[in-house]
């Protein structure tokens, strides 16, 4: 409780590394999954009951830090996150290409795919009060948890966050069991308008309960504060747009406290 | 100061009648509108600067007790908000049918409707510290307010409920000056799913930055407590519902306030 309230009162203060006291208050976990499917990292915040849980699914650069921050970020705010591997024992690309290939090779698979985000779903469920699992992913990530919305996996919702809308496998109405949330960037080369107008329309269709919040002139990758030097690096279309970050950030606050 | 505390006071113990309570803090003010153009009513709070006005459009029905209420909550809520009759001068529609002929009597003359709208805008924008000035519709009102966005008017943001989303005339691209806000009925059979994305994609291509709910299940004219009596009176498919009522003028008001 003293520590509670001296923090409160550093936060208040606004003393630097407040970084370091909100991590302090969080509690990270290295997690190998069942059956060989490599691992995951669970974040959790120290103190009060954890009553919904977050899958957090990385972009196609694989689980690196930035994956992990947003796991970190919402055990700060008093959920357990999970940043699950899809590529499944710490793969991480610093090149486009690399990337390319790590991803085709998780998606030629998608059987294993799909083991490794219920493996990770099942690794939330054994926290005792649990009672709501999300799913949230980035990019690559974002497709991911689309397509689990799609297949009917038991979710409150899932959401995502400059992810490709596109599929082979629309959802069928009465089928999915989740709400989700879009946040698209409307200059995004990889998902153009007309896919997030079709995403739209195969949602309505299906029955799905949608929030959609697109961002003009915004790229792809806009909520990862590397972005625009990655982008600068590799030539690729991406870039960080702090004001799209904060929105959909806060609009995701607002879809796991509803 | 002193009553305002009492009105605190009262409205924290539940006392019941807050309606009475909440009129009692706005002004209501019936307004002619310059060149013959009919009539509309400016609502505003008694206290406070205005510095953000909400043009207010009403259902096909006409400018009726419920497109005013939506005018008097806005500003219980500190907005100055003008519900503009869009059919002139008093019409009220009872049964569908002359609704439908209001309403097509009024698009038969867009260059009128967009004087109208044009006169209440300039009505609000009299307020000497009035800075934004939104517009909200309902059903056929969010027509109009979407087409007000198309035509590139000078407005911060608008919102449309179980409005219409097609056009003859979409959205160029760099027009729209305005931010748009559309809550729709995932069961409306008059803005069916395809409609809903072809908007999307429209909204996308033009640069538009959009806000979308679809709330699933839910029919034409949801955000409205007497449409559930109206349905089973006139057989129409239109019914209240509460969740998304409620979802939808949360949004709204953090529209407004961003």
């Amino acid at each position: 409780m003293i520590l509670r309230l001296v923090l409160l009162v550093l936060f208040a203060t606004g003393v630097p590394s407040l970084n370091a006291f909100a991590k302090a208050l969080t509690e990270e976990k290295p997690v190998t999954l069942a059956g060989d499917l490599g691992s995951a990292v669970l974040y959790t915040p120290r103190n009060g009951q954890i009553k919904t849980g977050v899958i957090v699914v990385h972009e196609w650069w694989g689980l690196n830090d930035y994956a992990r921050s947003r796991a970190q970020q919402l055990a700060e705010e008093g959920y357990a996150a999970i940043a699950v591997d899809m590529y499944g024992h710490g793969k991480i690309a610093d090149h486009p290409k690399e990337a390319t290939a790590f991803m085709n090779a998780a998606l030629a698979e998608p059987d294993k795919m799909n083991a490794r985000f219920q493996a990770a779903k099942a690794e939330l469920e054994k926290l005792p009060q649990l009672d709501k699992v999300y799913a949230i992913g980035y990019c690559f990530g974002g497709a991911v948890v689309l397509n689990q919305a799609r297949m009917g996996t038991d979710l409150a919702g899932v959401a995502s966050f400059h992810g490709s809308l596109g599929t082979e496998n629309p959802a069928e109405a009465g089928k999915v069991k989740a709400k989700v949330l879009v946040a698209t960037g409307g200059a995004d080369p990889m998902v153009p308008p007309k896919q997030v107008g079709d995403f739209v329309t195969e949602m309505g269709q299906a029955g799905v309960n949608l929030e959609l919040l697109s961002f003009p002139g915004v790229l792809h990758s806009f909520t990862n504060p590397e972005a625009t030097a990655k982008g600068e690096e590799t030539g690729l279309p991406v870039a960080y747009d702090e004001a799209a970050d904060k929105a959909s950030w806060a609009a995701l606050l607002r879809f796991l406290a509803e």
